[in-house]
């Protein structure tokens, strides 16, 4: 049998069939054109699946499942209570997917639990059944999972690893708390870490590559380290030290079997790895254990989100 | 049927007879005279665990599983992997109770995660699936229930939310790193916090206070700040900050039903958590969300230990 997988993005929907190997066998797109209603949505949504069975040479009653991965908070009933870039509130997803396919078996989850469960089951996680997947973009989004099941805590609002405070009182974080994770290990944070070393180090490189790539990015500091600037290398070496810190308070913790890194930074691969797994390796509760949380770079990229919002049937019965 | 709960701690080794509805029907203790070899201190665990149970009125053959909760790490095949504070190392706990009680059913688990067990199951959890458990002591210790299961982690080593870094660089840990929550919110922590704030307020009340008693300890902060000092006002107010972020971190991560806190500094109760829990709704992710993370106090005391290690048969088959 195929299941069905899609990623309700604020840009982009994708409608993915995957078969009983967590393989993609077709897809189609489309924009979301976000901020529009919640039924024109579904509508196009509902479209890209058809054209994705279509696509696979399948017909609707291959499909076994459907599960939809969504920016913001769903409810146990299926129903989207809050996602602020589409402009949802109290969006009844699974009905309208049900109303709108046909089909009875529908998943709703948060599209960071899903990718977290598609590297879990199907990418670098190779199964594992407690693992964390951290993803470092704008912000830091991480899906939780023990016992192979999604942590949704109470309130569905669970999993959000980004927001616990490294530094009481420090930087101001879009959640309201001061000086959290995402405010030190972020893309956006590093960005920010870099103008603060440029504005101190009017002669680093730095300044001749961000003027060269027309801004200042999350590559910035490390292409310059890599042309030996002393201050690049200081920018790369604090913010994989912040990167590691929130990795170890999770492992503390949790001590899951894998932690997978993803966002664009990890483009930096071993670059930011291997100093990475050193102070982990230093600094973990666990130092004398034999067995210890692998912390590998995530495998699957923006696929990870509609295999695990395809496999959510496999953990949510 | 009736199960044992062994709570084996650095001063005494306690055994109790629980029944059904986890209730203590008779209790046996000795003095643990650590350090001695791990096959003396057995001896002793099996003879107060046969006078509890003929205490209770009962036999060995109406006891349905042993279970034991010990400092240290516990691996899945019941060996105490290491126990610093009993000098223990790959003690094979578990077969040694075996050995000497002739029951089958024997399970070993650490302490901090069986008191997790009782407080979720027979005390202030009322069942709960999701419930964090906090120790404030001279550590902060904690023990993690996901879906019913207490959350080991891969080497055994998981719930150790005290060594979460809260502040980057921060006060030096025994556990190596610098900044760990215990660091900030453990007891030790608050009498450092109370002595260095009497050594800049030469007038606070907490130097009158701290001389009647014979010497600082966590409550002269709270009792000066009963009289008005405002050195023991700023002292106390800080402390809980402080937990609250350690606590605001885990419901984060986690968002159990239940986080419960105990150790001796609860018995301050509402001054205590009154506060507390302004500053966790003030600062959670989850603000919006209609339910909420219940923080509540410690309710079982010493015997959340004991009641945990009787039940753990209930959560590790």
């Amino acid at each position: 049998m195929y299941t069905i997988g899609i990623d309700l993005g604020g840009t982009n929907i994708v409608s993915a069939v995957v078969n009983d190997e967590y393989e993609i066998i077709a897809t189609s797109k489309t924009k979301t054109n976000s901020p529009r209603s919640a039924e024109e949505i579904f509508d196009d949504i509902a479209k890209v699946t058809l054209e994705a069975i279509e696509k696979a040479g399948l017909t609707i009653n291959d499909i076994e499942s459907v599960g939809l991965g969504t920016p913001g908070t769903v409810n146990g009933e299926g129903v989207i209570e809050f996602a602020n870039n589409l402009v949802f509130n109290n969006v009844p997803a699974k009905q309208m997917l049900i109303d709108r396919l046909g089909i009875e078996k529908v998943y709703i989850e948060n599209d960071a639990n899903c990718a977290a469960l598609g590297e879990a089951y199907a990418g670098v996680g190779n199964g594992a059944k407690d693992f964390v997947a951290v993803t470092l973009g704008t912000g830091v989004g991480s899906g939780v999972i023990v016992g192979g099941k999604i942590v949704n805590g109470v309130n569905y609002a669970g999993g959000e690893c980004g927001h616990m405070v490294i530094v009481v009182d420090g930087e101001q974080c879009t959640c309201g708390r001061k000086g959290c994770w995402e405010a030190y290990a972020s893309a956006t944070a590093l960005i920010n870490q870099t103008k603060a070393a440029m504005e101190e180090n009017p002669d680093s490189v730095m300044h001749k590559i961000a003027a060269e790539e027309g801004k200042v990015s999350g590559r910035t500091a490390f292409d310059a380290m890599r042309k030996g600037d002393i201050a690049g290398i200081k920018v790369v070496d604090q913010y994989i030290k912040y990167v590691a810190c929130g990795l170890i308070n999770i492992i503390n913790a949790l001590q899951p079997e894998i932690i997978c890194v993803g966002g664009g930074i990890c483009n930096e691969g071993e670059t930011l790895m291997k100093p990475l797994r050193k102070y982990i390796e230093a600094e973990r509760y666990s130092i004398y254990s034999k067995i210890q949380t692998k912390v590998v770079k995530a495998q699957l990229g923006n696929d990870a989100g509609v295999i695990g919002a395809a496999i959510l049937n496999k953990v949510k019965d």
